[in-house]
């Protein structure tokens, strides 16, 4: 029999990502090219406990249906700690508990975008929202992303089509770049937005993982006008494995959410949900994220004084001040994508090519993107030199 | 802000069932409305032991991120089971973990429909797949649902437009209606979709749980065409609140669901997953299948013991061999939403009107659904007293 399948999916296909993390599995392969928290992050003997409570005293409630919207005490829970960060309004927002922040991504373009609406990314962005996105068949419009955010001119002559839903905007410690957009530029995409009638997604998965510089306001802590939608996830500083994020939103939007997340998948595992409960109400959270961040401070400084030291000085790179990510980029003109297969290949380190994370993987970039959270420190430093011999013979000292 | 939904969404409302649980949070109210597992029926023992060896034994693999495909233990388990009653081709089928059985049919229609394509569905059939299919703006026809399974002329006749891309059917005990898909009618479905060159998502949810009359073999068994995807789920055998469900279809299709999956929430809960297979390969699970039909048949036999003795004589009602639900109509003519309006405000019996099961809920039926493993021994005595007191006021003895 011969399939036909939707248009939607004709647009996607597997993430560049997972082709060169099918390398890893050669274990000679030390890989900078995943994104996991570093599992030494885990609070795994709090999660046991808690686990074992959940089990011992309410079973059924870890077991049986549960509500679409999430679980009600952890629904209140986040909803109170982002009103006091002012990043919830009771009287206008709502919040529901997601698979993931991936599913309120997908979902927010599920609700809100027809085919061929314009959604607006930072180029590059997170390929996997970018391909949540085209799954639904939008039409995906980058927007170079300059050290201290969007190129806002840009970003206004494509608002200026007045087909545009969506603004995606990762603007702390930025994946694939590590990059933070800065408050003037979030005012600005913030103004920009509400000119122009488009909804901000403000997909915030790094926020609590900075440890360098001055915390800077999220546009969701500026909204006055219903403009943004705000998805944070558990993954990056309780396990990614459980699969818990959420959304806060303007109602209209969150319950439009709520039955679609009904028939998507019913619900969140609900163990989960509890799992997530219980350690934000009896674990120190603010201890919890101090230690994450220690981890990945001393990872992220060891990679860039590893590049520092191995790298040819033709390779120019970020200096992140949170996230799990930096980004380099090859000297004009040269060829990023041999860089990376030669890497793989004959130096046995695996880093993602910078077009992965493009709106379209044909478009130019002369970057890659590595990872310090996964590696081992051993791994960060073999890889980093490995990596710095073969760019120096490739691009000279 | 004014805010403009898509096209898909807007099609889509909250469950009629969501609405009528709502009178459930009364406590004076009986509920007959649900379709939960019976609380009874978890095995709560091995599950706690379980996850606490998974968490003692090796936590990074219940909390890291995981394969979109699924736990690889638990997939190549499923597909040699699949494959033992001849439901599964290695040749050229795969097989997927989804978040639910929910999520394997509602990947089913966004992967294979664009908006206007048809998917045929029993009338009535399961809500929730309805509007999983209504989300991507497939037009649903609903084919008359007889006491041996649809109707093969009007189901041709459907398929004559050339526009079906799926047929959707739950063989075995149906919901809502509790009825079972003769083998000479799924035989001829089977081959009208492969006349017409359609795909069947064959969804069985409840096949475990027969317990009366003999097993019927499923039309995935008689694939050999690539017609048939087939979803099964752990919410009615293990727990529905671990979300775990799995489809196993030609290797094209869930190539494409893999896909779907990891922009849709990456993967599924991977402690759940491992929970599952743990289950399947510790412990005895015909035995646990074997005390869950007890437990049903026991709660379905005095279900039907009560109607026929409360009932007025003028409603008819199925007599489901397995499952969760009992289907009953009213005479002819009858107004059933003032019946499920008055049980549920002045009975203080929560049913489910049967148009919620409609293609469209403005079309026409007399019936209403009967849950009977949720409510315990009791509230099925009592709510079906309070029922039948109902019946014989509006019907006569």
């Amino acid at each position: 029999m011969n399939y036909k399948f939707s248009e939607k999916v004709s647009h996607i296909q597997a993430s560049a990502i997972r082709e060169i993390l099918k390398f890893t599995s050669d274990p000679e392969v030390i890989s900078l090219a995943a994104g996991n928290p570093a599992p030494e992050a885990f609070p795994v003997k709090e999660i046991t406990r808690i686990s074992n409570e959940i089990f011992n005293e309410d079973p059924i409630l870890a077991l049986q249906y549960s509500l679409s919207e999430g679980y009600t005490p952890l629904r209140d829970l986040l909803k109170k700690d982002l009103e006091a960060k002012g990043e919830f309004d009771p009287e206008s927002d709502e919040l529901i508990i997601t698979s993931g922040a991936q599913q309120a991504n997908a979902m927010i373009a599920k609700v809100l975008c027809d085919p061929d609406d314009i959604i607006c990314c930072e180029a590059p962005s997170f390929i996997g929202s970018l391909n949540a996105f085209k799954s639904y068949n939008v039409c995906l419009k980058g927007i170079t992303l300059e050290e201290d955010g969007m190129n806002l001119a840009e970003l206004e002559d494509v608002l200026k089509t007045g087909k545009v839903k969506v603004i995606y905007v990762i603007a702390n410690f930025q994946n694939p770049t590590g990059l933070t957009t800065s408050l003037e530029k979030r005012k600005g995409i913030y103004e920009l937005a509400k000119k122009y009638g488009a909804v901000i997604l403000e997909d915030n998965p790094y926020g609590d993982l900075r440890f360098d510089g001055e915390n800077i306001p999220s546009m969701k802590s500026m909204d006055k006008d219903g403009v943004v939608a705000y998805s944070r996830t558990f993954s990056k500083v309780l396990a990614p494995g459980i699969r818990v994020g959420y959304i806060s939103a303007p109602k209209e939007i969150v319950n439009k959410m709520v039955i679609c997340k009904q028939v998507d998948d019913v619900h969140t595992n609900i163990w989960a949900q509890v799992l997530a409960y219980r350690f934000l109400t009896e674990c120190d959270m603010n201890e919890h994220l101090a230690s994450l961040r220690k981890i990945y401070k001393h990872k992220c400084e060891l990679m860039l004084e590893q590049i520092e030291k191995n790298f040819s000085s033709k390779i120019t790179y970020t200096k992140p001040q949170g996230g799990l990510f930096v980004w380099c980029t090859l000297p004009e003109g040269s060829d990023m994508t041999s860089f990376c297969t030669r890497a793989v290949q004959e130096f046995k380190v695996a880093v993602v090519p910078g077009n992965a994370f493009m709106v379209s993987e044909s478009d130019k970039t002369a970057s890659f993107r590595l990872n310090f959270s996964t590696p081992t420190d051993e791994q960060l430093i073999a890889g980093c030199e490995k990596l710095g011999r073969l760019s120096k013979e490739m691009f000279g000292e």
